[in-house]
């Protein structure tokens, strides 16, 4: 786990880690959330809806933005502000998701940072962009 | 699980539920995420933050956001494409947040609504705002 402090921490600065989306994470997600949509969980709907198979949560997905604040910038410090977040392709089981973040503003009068973050899947293709406003704490 | 069609919503329709948050809830969701962040396990180090005692993922909060879209509103027929979201306050083990949604815009050219969200919790006080843009597909 890091522990940038405000200080430490430039314009431009980034960090990223790599996940592979598996089925108990979605069925982990579904337990704790209750969204029992079968799009979610069963292919022949998910292909009556044009995709190939069923895809996984974008929440879950988004879910790694918390991993991304907590552990890796700033770190322990972290306390998230608001998030802005774009679901840019689906993201299904085997996907190996590479998240990153990078610091694009710093607020001096409030010790918060904006971070422009991102996801890729194995094939390259962005599956989600958007920024997180965080206190470092 | 609702299965609202595009046609039969109109702006200022308004969907809602409860959930109690729990220690299982920020378990699976640390296990599935590895934020392994101390201010969401440790009440000393929460309180060292100024918090009450360790606090719930922002994101675990926010993924009820999942649900009120995939299975309250629209329910079924639901795709995210966007979400903004603002964390007002935090969030603690034993809360009971309403999770509420209300169409605010309609885009006949996409069939797309933009939901206004927001949680509240058993006090009243408002834990979360924001908004999600969803494709009813």
């Amino acid at each position: 786990m890091n522990h940038y402090k405000y200080e430490e921490l430039e314009i431009g600065h980034k960090e990223s880690f790599e996940v592979e989306i598996t089925e108990e994470m979605l069925d982990s997600f579904r337990k704790i959330t209750g969204d029992m949509n079968p799009l979610h969980r069963d292919d022949e709907f998910a292909r009556s809806k044009g995709m190939d198979a069923h895809a996984a949560f974008g929440m879950l997905t988004a879910s790694f933005l918390s991993t991304l604040a907590g552990v890796y910038l700033p770190g322990e410090s972290s306390l998230i502000h608001n998030t802005e977040i774009k679901f840019m392709k689906p993201v299904f089981v085997g996907d190996r998701l590479t998240i990153s973040g990078e610091v694009a503003e710093k607020n001096d009068a409030y010790n918060t940072i904006r971070l422009k973050v991102g996801m890729r899947n194995q094939s390259g293709a962005k599956v989600l962009r958007g920024s997180m406003q965080i206190g470092i704490v």
